[in-house]
């Protein structure tokens, strides 16, 4: 038996390109012969760390986005709709809090990232297929509730999440993406042979199955959304 | 017997994804049910048009897109290996001349595009493999002797190259190019039931073939190295 290839995933719930990253890697999983870790980050301090600026401020690139999403949605089965005003929910809103309490889940959570895993993906829905809030408490509370965690379990992550370790741990996280070389999410990086391999974009799956010796086969069905 | 659908590829020789892109479509031209008409342009003046920067102004990003271009160029069976200089090769020098040379190649080839086919080619083979000018006469001559052209075709294309019809010519792509929403090559525009789809970048074949209704069966072997 060949030990499992350990695939760390960055991403912040306020990027859709990462939401569809994050429901194939979730889905490969249980494909591939990986371990995938889940590791919530800040994509604004990513952002202003690496010097990048958003790829939808050149308004060709902006229309062709709104329709690559589309289209990437329907292809990848992954619900997405962008917020009325997708400038004002990513840049204005952002998702500082929103990445504080997946960070909190994360790191209460024992045995399985389960909860990081639907507390994540329910942040996502809110935003990126609702046009909800996403950086209020009771919007949190909302997406945790969904995500099957209860009321005491919430108020305390609440608490946790704007504690100083829980700041920490979010910056460092950033940090570690950011020295990985990210400008960007998602990325994922793959521990092949002792050395990290990045790849980033939810656009590298067939590459990144060819680089750890994995096979692509392309989007599989979407089991997460058969409850909705 | 259903009608051929037609794929415009639109591209630029200074550009290395341009080069995959390109390469790509010449094989699946061969696999697929489509007409591949293929659409010299200019990237400096999309990327005015468009209000667009090149993506290697990030640092982070600029080493990111060095090793997925070596990923992709051994993943893709394109040879490719980036200039010493690439902003020289890239900003400085430019490829006006080049690609108004191709186009003067595809203004006058009749019955078929393997002129401009081969011409492309070794011009990118030149830039993005030998690091060698493609900007004076007597590269340009170079690169369409290796493409198989005379010395009198030659002579003639390059008298043609710089005539006011050709300049319109390649503005006139250009400017179409833009109309599509292009903010950067390669650029694909599938005609599909009359309307136009169009598709950014070497790394949407897969998402290409579901709209267009093929399939995607990973990069297919290089044809053309096999004579290098």
């Amino acid at each position: 038996m060949t030990s499992r290839k350990v695939i760390e995933l960055f991403y912040d719930v306020v990027s859709p390109y990462s939401y569809f990253g994050f429901e194939v890697m979730c889905r490969y999983r249980h494909v591939w012969n990986i371990e995938l870790i889940l590791r919530p980050a800040f994509l604004g301090g990513i952002m202003q760390g690496a010097g990048n600026k958003p790829p939808g401020l050149v308004p060709n690139k902006f229309l062709y986005m709104t329709k690559d999403m589309t289209r990437l949605s329907e292809y990848f089965g992954v619900p997405l709709e962008a917020p009325a005003n997708p400038f004002e929910a990513m840049f204005e809103k952002g998702s500082l809090s929103a990445m504080r309490f997946v960070t909190a889940v994360k790191e209460k959570e024992k045995g399985g990232d389960k909860q990081v895993e639907q507390v994540s993906r329910e942040l996502w829905r809110r935003i990126w297929k609702e046009d909800k809030d996403i950086t209020k408490p009771e919007s949190l509370s909302e997406a945790a509730l969904k995500a099957g965690l209860s009321n005491s379990e919430i108020k305390e992550l609440l608490e946790l999440s704007t504690s100083k370790e829980i700041k920490d741990k979010l910056k460092g996280a950033t940090q570690e993406a950011l020295e990985h070389g990210s400008f960007g999410f998602p990325m994922m990086v793959c521990h092949v042979n002792g050395k990290p391999e990045m790849f980033f974009g939810s656009d590298r799956f067939e590459l990144m199955a060819h680089c750890i010796g994995e096979k692509w086969l392309g989007p599989q069905p979407n089991l997460s959304a058969a409850k909705l």
